[in-house]
């Protein structure tokens, strides 16, 4: 007798619970049903909060917390995540933990003045630290300077027509006439850099990110108009002082508030998107291929699911192996069957009352495992039900 | 290869949806996801209302209208069940069908005034189509006149101290004084009748129906008294002109506003528990034997289920078979694990957003047909897994 190998790789649900505690209340559940089972938690991320302790911990590793510079000038506790295997060298770089949105306080909301300078303090850390690599994800900042702050924390000078420093923030960035890069920090010269982000985010234009983006870190329409110009300007001067064109037209480059365009013409970095480098970091093709049944998560399932989300780029992968494919959902939303055509074959919603939106909010951890449970008790009633198996499979065919 | 038998057999969601509505959307989800299923419905209800179609439809009979006056003297579509086999020859009566608490409009729900005339025409009505047995479903009225009116209908005289006829409703009730019976329709006599109610409701003291059911009918504090003083005055008449002694220690006999002492006094009827009624009626240990598989469902899953509740009810029955049960439920409340213990082998919650109760009823259909349909793509992928089924029966086993 083997016991049952469930992969659990489920999403945060957004403004309720992260991704960790989403897989550890999935275990619960599943575990309530089915004890022998041997559960393995792969928490996915974007390259948002969450992805360098979803990166480290899925390898085995761990993350160590940094004091570094916050969005608004105070300091925070940032972390950089290291892990073995493959990822031996690498430091693994969460810019949300350095300057995300969620460290600016609400009454401080412009991405004007925030900046990150916290991103390059962590970098440099992992240097200090014997980095040989980095892998950053870029996602939920609070920011919009094109990385000037971080430039700023690596010793590269952003100089005004007066030939000063750039204040800190997105404002100041339109004032940007030159970038120094004589003294920066020289351990970044032909260090491999890798940003896991979303590619469909600009630089600028329509799908630029202070437009797509500016009005919810706290931007006003002129403070949009504003950042858009000071984009605009980072990389008509990148192009000419760093010789790195075509940053208007690079995928990803928009990514945290034009932090992509930043590391990709300051440092090199390489612009992937999060989708591809969290199954590699994840090594989720080889955990899925060794699983019975995966169950995955997100806090709504509806048809935006198979563009890009994680149950959908969960459900693709586990097809491409043959496993079956559970996703629970916060709700349930129009258009939702389409997921069964990329490969979940069975969604669980985790709502058990008519409650308002923050009363299932505050029950979603004892939710999401009674649904697990209930849905790996629904699975076993099916096992049962194969009794003679020979025919089991066709006996609900068309 | 033998296709599926799934037995669908779900309770009404109170106030929502009735129990033949939730059978075709449970039906409808489990085609979708089985399209090779043999899918019976039997819905299930208790004495109240959906109970003459229910059992009728479940015996391959059908209902027939018949116009009747309803509880506050207007005349309602009531309806006589009728069905062949065990039952030929049975009409089924549902008095909610002709004096429902639905039948009275909300500013004139008064049990004082409501009369239950037209449950006794409803029997008139069975007898000249040749019924040879009753079999009557208590639940959900209107009224609490202890059949009085019922009992005029067929022929009796309810009379008070100045020998006139009683008026309509359970304020006249505490003024009778003679019960004649001389007038009564004779072929009620010998005729077989069985009552389906809860014999938990007694007709006087603290379990008495007028205390536990007369305010939700519309019943005041003064006014529950003065019921309540109908009903002793109702059992110690029909003990001194009936010889019926001890209606109030008898089970069953404050059903539906004390019609359950109505209906033995006057009629002879047995009253017996719904919940055995209804399993001989539709035969369900014969269905949940035939199935591979039961569906259940409630409005509400929660402690009380295991309590004398159709999912309960079916549970048990299908553990003895050896049958797997699921249950969906438009709520899990406290203590719904006890399911479990109770044959219950998983529960789905209906819910698919998080929106006000009056929404989520208005979705109902629609949710449980999905809910449905994901349930058995559930069951199908433990059909899936369990592959080589020699070792599947053990691989979750603690």
């Amino acid at each position: 007798m083997t016991p049952l190998k469930i992969l659990v790789a489920p999403s945060g649900f957004k403004e309720c619970l992260q991704a960790d505690a989403v897989a550890e209340a999935i275990a619960t559940g599943l575990g309530r049903a089915c004890p022998a089972a041997r559960i393995t938690r792969r928490p996915v991320t974007d390259g948002g909060e969450g992805f360098a302790r979803a990166i480290a911990t899925g390898a085995g590793g761990h993350v160590e917390p940094v004091t570094v510079t916050g969005p608004v000038g105070r300091p925070v506790t940032a972390h950089i995540g290291w892990a073995g295997g493959a990822l031996a060298g690498t430091a693994i770089i969460e810019m949300a933990s350095a300057a995300g949105l969620r460290l600016v306080p609400r009454d401080m909301r412009d991405p004007l003045a925030t900046s990150t300078r916290g991103v390059g303090e962590l970098i440099r850390a992992a240097l200090d630290r014997g980095a040989r690599r980095l892998l950053i994800g870029c996602g939920d900042s609070g920011t919009n300077d094109a990385g000037a702050g971080m430039a700023q924390a690596l010793g590269y000078r952003m100089l005004d027509a007066a030939g000063d420093e750039l204040q800190p923030g997105g404002a100041a960035l339109a004032w940007l006439e030159r970038i120094d890069a004589t003294g920066r920090d020289r351990r970044l010269d032909g260090l491999p850099v890798m940003v896991a982000c979303n590619t469909r985010v600009m630089l600028t234009g329509s799908d630029g990110v202070a437009r797509r983006f500016g009005p919810q870190k706290g931007a006003s329409p002129e403070a949009v108009r504003r950042l858009e110009a000071g984009l605009a300007t980072f990389a008509a001067v990148a192009a000419r002082d760093l010789g790195v064109r075509g940053l208007p037209a690079l995928p990803g480059a928009g990514a945290s508030g034009g932090l992509g365009a930043g590391l990709h013409a300051l440092l090199g970095a390489r612009l992937r998107p999060w989708q591809e480098v969290v199954l590699d970091g994840l090594a989720l093709d080889r955990e899925i291929a060794a699983a019975n049944l995966v169950v995955t998560a997100e806090g709504g399932i509806d048809e935006q699911t198979v563009q890009g989300k994680v149950p959908g780029i969960v459900a693709v992968r586990a097809r491409a192996h043959g496993v079956p494919v559970i996703a629970l959902a916060g709700s349930v939303g129009a258009g939702y069957e389409a997921v069964h055509a990329a490969g979940i074959d069975a969604v669980a919603s985790t709502l058990g009352q008519a409650v308002p939106l923050d009363e299932a909010i505050a029950r979603a951890p004892a939710d999401i495992a009674r649904t697990a449970e209930q849905a790996m008790r629904t699975v076993m009633v099916g096992m049962s039900m194969a009794g003679r198996c020979r025919d089991s499979q066709s006996r609900c065919a068309a």
